[in-house]
């Protein structure tokens, strides 16, 4: 089959590669039947060291069930399922508290001789706890919005449930890419009456107002905390989002949360220390968020997509084929394409 | 009166200053009963550069109500109150919200011409939001434990409170101060079974034994890290309340979190950055606490107290007249004494 590969910053290979097998009783193998490209692929393909040996990427899927191991139940040959961006065992302690990505029998995609999402098929490993059936048939126009259960619906939802947001809590969303956005449409559904949206392109703030933010902000640093002060009678929000993962974000959001409030982070960051000492422990700040347990929230968040009262798939603003996968990554990486799907 | 006040590191003195009066309607002016020496100040006993004009000093106390402005109702003259370690008028948003340290009419003890509490005599501003009525005696018993109120005892409840300890929660407990001990006591009064205090002075570490804590880990650093993960299953705790301040005791509370888990921190950061980055991301590790709004807890803890089910005034090991503060602060500064007591 055909797969996606990363050979170094600006070097992305769709080539041939050994057919996925069931390898383990609790394997499954999957038809992919849409991927897409994350933000958090860019940064290896902004920087990664030229290799001559290519690694697998991509860690965003649904597909079809072809093949399963002898000790999956509740799957069959057929079913139409997501996979969460870390495959876990859904029963260890970890995966019972909600933090699959902590689970002690699961990994990520693309490592370690494990399939990377975007190719024509996947190895799935811990089938039974990583995969969630979808309702569906293979045509539904539903498919980008449950797509979006994989990794940036469930992100952005895990910034707004880790940073409490509710009706009564004021929210800023920093980053106006694919994770903002869909952090916006998180906060709306969570109850939140005002959220204000920190990027400087249109076409995507745009669509934030759409997802439910009711103020935009495209002033970036100091004269971005300045702006959300005044909003906010120069308190800030209880709450802030950080989907960009970058030392300046972080650093905006540190200047517009409000006292005893509470930034959420869910940007991969690019940093090793925090600006976190004296100002912020008077004020009480609380740092928060982490890699997204994608697996423990689709199913409260799948009904709300099926009968269509978010559409996350919205931030989906382009669709290549798997042999245009290398223009995919060009296009969002020159930020011409928001996020891009794969139907391979 | 007499009072403290600090010229420089090693530098305190106890000189005649002027009698408190009431300034403003809202103020009252209360009579030192009890007061005591922080942690906090130690710091600037350790390292304020040398003043010819000193400053006040010391910010917990309970005493007698001597006088009242005409604005304050619910107290009289004779009233026995305590005062938290930050005033505040107990009506705004913030204070609402239980955060009284962000109080939009409150202020710090000893700064900006506000009394500080090691004295005879204090001016309370806000003191019908300030101070909470004691139903005891002058000559009561509790008098130490009631002191922890105004401090020490709602900063470790606070630490606890924010890192989410609940009877499912494991803990560990960074410092073993008086701040650290009293941290395992209010862990133990919200239900903790496991406390691991992590601190190498057995007097006191025999104290936390006496508190609630479940084992001690007198290791240090990375050593103290190997510890606590092997006595956790290499897994680490829940919650891990860091009562210290300085940059390694939270680099050893981050090394001990388990995954998913919370770092409160209560100890006055001496330090600007914190090491949260890609690690404790894919681990979803939470960093919370800051200065605790002792006003909001008093009404919760006073009856545990009165009724004698904690005696968080059992970290006070050593008791001076106010002539005698100086040596007071020698002794803290010395590990002589753990915890101060102030009797006018």
């Amino acid at each position: 089959m055909r797969a996606t590969l990363i050979y170094g910053a600006g070097d992305v290979r769709v080539e041939e590669v050994p057919d996925p097998k069931i390898q383990h009783p609790t394997d499954a193998v999957v038809r992919v039947l849409r991927s897409c490209v994350c933000g958090s692929d860019l940064w290896p393909y902004g920087s990664m060291p030229a290799s001559e040996h290519g690694g697998r990427i991509g860690h965003e899927f649904l597909g079809v069930v072809e093949d399963i191991g002898s000790d999956v139940s509740g799957l069959k040959s057929g079913d139409l399922v997501v996979a969460p961006f870390v495959w876990s065992d859904n029963t260890c302690d970890f995966c019972r508290e909600g933090l699959h990505t902590a689970c002690r029998h699961g990994g990520l995609w693309a490592r370690d001789g494990i399939d990377g999402g975007q190719g024509e098929a996947v190895r799935v490993p811990q089938a039974q706890g990583t995969l969630v059936k979808l309702p569906v048939a293979e045509d539904s126009a539903l498919l980008p919005s449950l797509l979006t259960l994989s990794d940036v619906f469930c992100t952005g939802h895990h910034c707004a449930v880790t940073a409490g947001v509710n009706p009564l809590t004021t929210v800023t969303v920093v980053g106006d890419g694919a994770v903002g956005l869909s952090a916006v449409l998180a906060a709306r559904r969570l109850g939140a009456e005002r959220i204000i949206l920190m990027g400087r392109h249109k076409d995507r703030t745009d669509l934030g107002l759409d997802f439910g933010a009711t103020e935009v902000v495209a002033e970036r640093g100091e004269e971005g905390i300045e702006r959300v002060r005044e909003l906010t009678g120069g308190d800030g929000t209880h709450t802030v989002l950080e989907c960009v993962g970058t030392l300046p974000a972080l650093e905006m959001s540190l200047g517009v949360v409000r006292a005893g409030g509470t930034v959420s982070r869910v940007g991969a960051p690019q940093y090793g220390e925090v600006p976190l000492g004296f100002p912020e422990f008077m004020n009480n700040i609380t740092l928060t968020g982490g890699v997204a347990p994608a697996r423990a929230y689709i199913g409260e968040l799948l009904p709300d997509v099926l009968e269509g009262r978010v559409e996350p798939g919205r931030v989906f603003d382009r669709t290549v084929s798997l042999d245009d996968v290398p223009e995919g990554y060009r296009a969002m990486a020159g930020r011409e394409a928001l996020k891009v799907l794969i139907q391979p």
